[in-house]
């Protein structure tokens, strides 16, 4: 068995790296719910690379895909040049998702990574609407490029910028001020108010479960009336479907349940299905007024991904694997509300929506806490909000209900650990 | 054979889509020099995906080893976690590459593009500096997003940020605007004058030779001289090496020829070997001073690419590999140069460095015409320049002499048939 | 009798001028609240040039010190230089305004208009602070140049700029949303929510009563909290006393009754008493880290003008003045919320404090056509607000009792003539 | 006589006055050329309010008109309200200047000091044409708000801004980077590449002399290469005037003997004649395309200026005015040219036109002390350039001889009091 120094990433690699911090071991080999890292210990995935591994890992279907390709020698890089493979995977993303849901969408490759479909949206935006402003949300997280990150809440990594971010203006996400609070109201007053200050954007990007901002789930009617007033005032409506996309609130889109249907879509996180980089940027058909290569990259044509990304898609001929997501959401949003009332000291409430859940914790560095316990009995799971307040939970779609109870129950452990006394019932 | 129908692309895929204009036919398969659509026609390859496929399609030794780690379920997306495949290209990258050039970085993983490199090399010089501007040259080329975008010269693409693009000042790059003009000279009297309204910089971004831009090699003495004014005025000096370097020009770095050491470098497009995303940006140690996760991104981990770029890094633990670019770039200059002189009708101007050459065409349209019929009769061929008035030469490393020779051939036949009738020495 | 042809201005001058076509004749004399066209028409005038002429036009006092200085060729134009003009009005303006009221200020010259004062504000609290955004307030108006308009809310000004306004976050003005509703718990839920997307800014920038956007006057509690938050944040708090300062609240500022010390002050319009252009920037004493001639401008010496504000200064000499000008905004308030019973038609609410009201009317275009009624009738007032729906009046300070009637009566005969009936209780 | 206290603008003032450092004294009294402090000590002004005095100190005639007026409580402040004084001024405009030069220009009064008029210049370009960059050049000085401030080469005072200044791109003025190197190809071939990352302007902003940057005074080809490449690019061409304007280089306009005419010119300074604030911006008629109060300002009617705009205008009614300009001018240079030669430990170089002139020496501090020196001496003077190297001469243009002979002696005298001992011929 292979030993990694662990030295050579604290002599070699940069400081901005980050999990490896807070999972301190080399890791191995992966399969489904699973890892090992090079001690051979076995861990349960709840991380599921942040959303990218929502099919859990090196799915076997996917991987014979990818095997028999690489051995004809199949095109690997194409840049957007046409290939048997992405012909297939347009084919089989038009068959399985897009017209089932009666959705008319034209689909860009902006480049393979989920910053990469937000800039291509944002510009896209601008072009149609000759606007410049963007109107984005409180927590959101939508990337680490300049444009992305103009769009993206978070203070530090904002800072990280080194240039003030311009043309976007924040707007106050479903229950930023207070549970009761209608931001909405707010948003709108800004706009019909001519003396506001907020000029008519050319977009709002938003997304309908913040994953990075703390597990918030946006409430439908909150999203239905964001949609109406961007329809109203001929705002184009972005869903940075990136995190919470892709089965993880259990539809295959995240807005599918709230009814409504944005004029732009970002895709990426969970698309190739087996963790390889793959973007995609869905907008109506009368957007698309692009120039040829007007927006361009090098890794738009990833042949890989595009091989698994098309048998991820078999998951979704029918309507089972949307069911089990649901089962497993229901075990688990359950478990969740039984912990925050059995351990009352972890001041906790559950957040979330579908297998992208989590606990906010009210103590400053309970949730990290959690996290780093958790780690400790062989879990992964990560934190999220702007300050770790949230412990986040991500177990893949397609884990078997046993290894499911299993993480959870390392979970309790961890938090009884932590606050020492459960109160029983 | 597959078949697919090239309908759905304008159906589905988006009016951005380019080369696939250029390159009317479906890929299928690829190997070496050689790719192959699916009606079976075979192709000369002088494109490498535009400075991806450096060591040609498919390569076996990296496609082995990529197997291999398929079969093993090996980690297959980590993040920024530590594994065994990220550990060993760490050490690779160290000992077949820095160590013996004497250079000592630090590697960030950005995300696995060439604009999170670019990215990233711009915040952390600005984070470091404390100042906003970044000097850029004329036709360079950077990236898509919206901080790489304002660094890249060409109009058309700048028109699709939708937003002005900020804190960039363009420079001269080397013969820009004559021959003769020595252009560091003006850039400096900018720096000097503190009344010129162009403030001192952050960093300077620089690609040695410019591929998109043109193929623009700027003189040695040029970059010397580059080198020596940031040092002078503590400019931090970033080498864009994503389409000159990884041996492109000859050696590993395209700037090592020209004896500087740049503070930050930026690799990507043929890093991981096999045409996979990768991106890696290089800094010197003392810059290193992110906080942990102030830059992150989904697919900084992409252990497949680690396996394939380890694998790559083979060809340059002796002297063999670059000695044989030099003879093939040699052979190719002394074709192009006898072409420019045997067919004067072409009005062409030879232009580059090592195998990232091309022929400027004064004509308009002319190295489009050229590359068009040479995709006519079997090479795959792209043009560059802010007016498309290159046509672009960018055979494979690993291509053999004869499929060198053959794909020269098909060249000369082009212009042969463009221009009618070639003068006969 | 001059006659003046209308159409030097219809042909001469820009179509940007706007006043004239409010008001189309042309203005000959003007004494105390009377203006004289050159048919010889009188008008009682309750404009003020936009607060600008508080103490009247052409006041005795301060005209016979101006012809006196003007005789005996006192310095006129004096850029920054020490003149005796412009001493006499510092030490005045120190032992009359800043002593009496404990305030400690230094006194910054920035160029004689709102503008110039505002830009020097934003520009010493970016400086001071290291941050570049500033948060404004809805319906907020400070000024026509790129820096003041950044900060103004009015959206056809804004576009007037023509490229994106920048390094500015609107946030809500009190009772912007609802009558109830808390704006500043939202603004510093901003703060506080290290994912807001809005970073801690270098100063807030305010009016306490908003005059062209509206007459709308803060509660006195709303500004005290703003003073704690910006405290509590180490924010700047600036405010722009340009229109509601100078007396037309009550008070010589109009922050003193609010129980708050800003640590910049904007003033201007009234300061020179004659309607002579002239500003000043007040800051704290700490702050005032500029470089000599960092900020300057070639009409920061208008010595005419120091010779008025010097005499206008002898008004405030006792509280008799402060004391008459209660008066008299008493009689107008209660003239305002009489008229707005008796003729519901007006659906008007009664806006504003002291000497600074006006009405805001509900159906579009109202005010408007109550302004021109009352020109017709020999009154001179504007409109307000972001749709001008408000009729404003601001008579001056000095201002007969009889004058003060005389032109409420014409308020009131106009709008008898709109709504045709009046109510009668 | 009175004595004012210095201690007062030390104790008060902000540190950002900077004239009252360089001239240490209470000013009091003027006229003509003279200036007088309160000692008593007479002072020739070499400094004219840097060129806001060109007709010298309240000048007998326009003082007389100016006194009348208050006496007749005339309008003195009306906004943008028509008035008597306002016609007159605009009919004598139209009158003296433009008809007889054949120009054709709207007037706009954008507030009363040149920064106004700069801004309202850029706002109208970019509505105009729809783009948002602005190409400046090195050197120039255009004002201290941040529009104005964006396209101002100074470093310090653009540091000062406290934000990115954006929208403005810098290209290199005449003589620049050498005697002989044309800049403007330089400009052109940035213009026509269209990968040069300089994106096609709305408009050039230029001083045809610059006062601020050094005195350095643009060939006539110069500018008419300029006008012509402006033209071939459908580029406005702005004339800032503030300065070099109102015959300080001869004619009226600084640009009349290039013969070239602007789409833009802004005019303040001297325009009042008497040092009262007052600018305008004057634009072709197909410009004027501004909604009515799209750009206004409190002070934009001051009808003082008015008063003695019109009057100053009278010295233009013939051709005598300019021609006793020239021969003063003449006189001048001579003057300089003979200093230079005469005084090599100077290091001087002679720059300007008309009787906007200098001398740059090549030692750092030279001309500081040379002003400083003179200024024992009785003559007022300053200096210029980013790094203070040129001593500044802007003699009124109504001086005697005699006066003019004097100060020009002083001038000599504090030379060869610094440089110790003169060389003779």
């Amino acid at each position: 068995m292979t030993r990694t120094d662990m030295n050579i990433f604290e002599q070699y690699e940069s400081e901005v790296r980050s999990y490896c911090r807070s999972f301190p071991t080399v890791f191995h080999e992966a399969k489904g719910s699973k890892m090992w890292d090079e001690q051979g210990r076995e861990y349960i995935d709840f991380f599921s690379g942040a959303g990218a591994l929502n099919y859990g890992h090196n799915d076997e279907h996917m991987k014979e895909a990818l095997i028999d390709y690489i051995k004809q020698d199949g095109i690997t890089h194409s840049l957007d040049k046409a290939t048997t493979a992405k012909g297939q995977f347009i084919q089989a993303f038009n068959d399985i998702i897009l017209k089932p849901r009666e959705m008319n969408y034209k689909m860009m490759f902006p480049g393979p990574t989920g910053t990469n479909a937000v800039e291509s949206a944002l510009k896209l935006a601008r072009k149609v609407t000759g606007r410049t402003d963007v109107i984005s949300f409180t927590n959101g997280f939508h990337g680490m490029t300049i444009g992305s990150l103009s769009v993206t809440g978070n203070a530090m990594k904002r800072k990280g910028a080194g240039v003030p971010l311009e043309h976007a203006v924040t707007m106050p996400y479903d229950r930023f001020i207070s549970e009761d609070l209608e931001t909405l109201e707010y948003l709108e007053r800004f706009l019909e108010n001519g003396g506001s200050g907020v000029d008519i954007p050319a977009a709002m990007i938003v997304e309908t479960v913040q994953g990075e901002g703390g597990i918030n789930a946006a409430r439908f009617k909150w999203l239905k009336k964001l949609d109406e007033i961007c329809k109203r005032w001929d705002i184009l409506l972005i869903v940075d479907d990136i995190q919470a996309g892709i089965g993880r609130t259990g539809a295959f889109f995240s807005f599918e349940e709230a009814g409504i249907e944005p004029d732009i879509v970002c895709l990426s996180k969970s698309l190739s299905g087996y963790g390889l980089p793959l973007a995609i940027m869905l907008s109506k058909p009368e957007l698309d007024i692009w120039q040829p290569g007007e927006h361009n990259g090098t890794f738009r044509g990833n042949n890989h991904a595009f091989v698994t990304a098309t048998a991820a898609l078999d998951y979704w001929k029918d309507d089972q694997f949307e069911a089990s997501i649901k089962q497993k959401a229901d075990m688990t949003h359950e478990f969740l509300h039984r912990l925050v009332k059995d351990y009352p000291e972890l001041k906790g409430t559950v957040k979330g929506r579908g297998l992208m859940v989590g606990i906010a914790c009210e103590d400053d560095g309970m949730a990290e806490k959690v996290a780093a316990q958790a780690f400790e009995l062989g879990l992964i799971m990560e934190t999220a909000g702007a300050n770790d307040e949230v412990f986040k939970l991500f177990p893949a779609m397609t884990i078997s209900k046993d290894e499911l109870k299993q993480g959870l129950a390392i979970i309790e452990e961890s938090v009884k650990k932590l606050v020492k006394e459960p109160v029983l019932n």
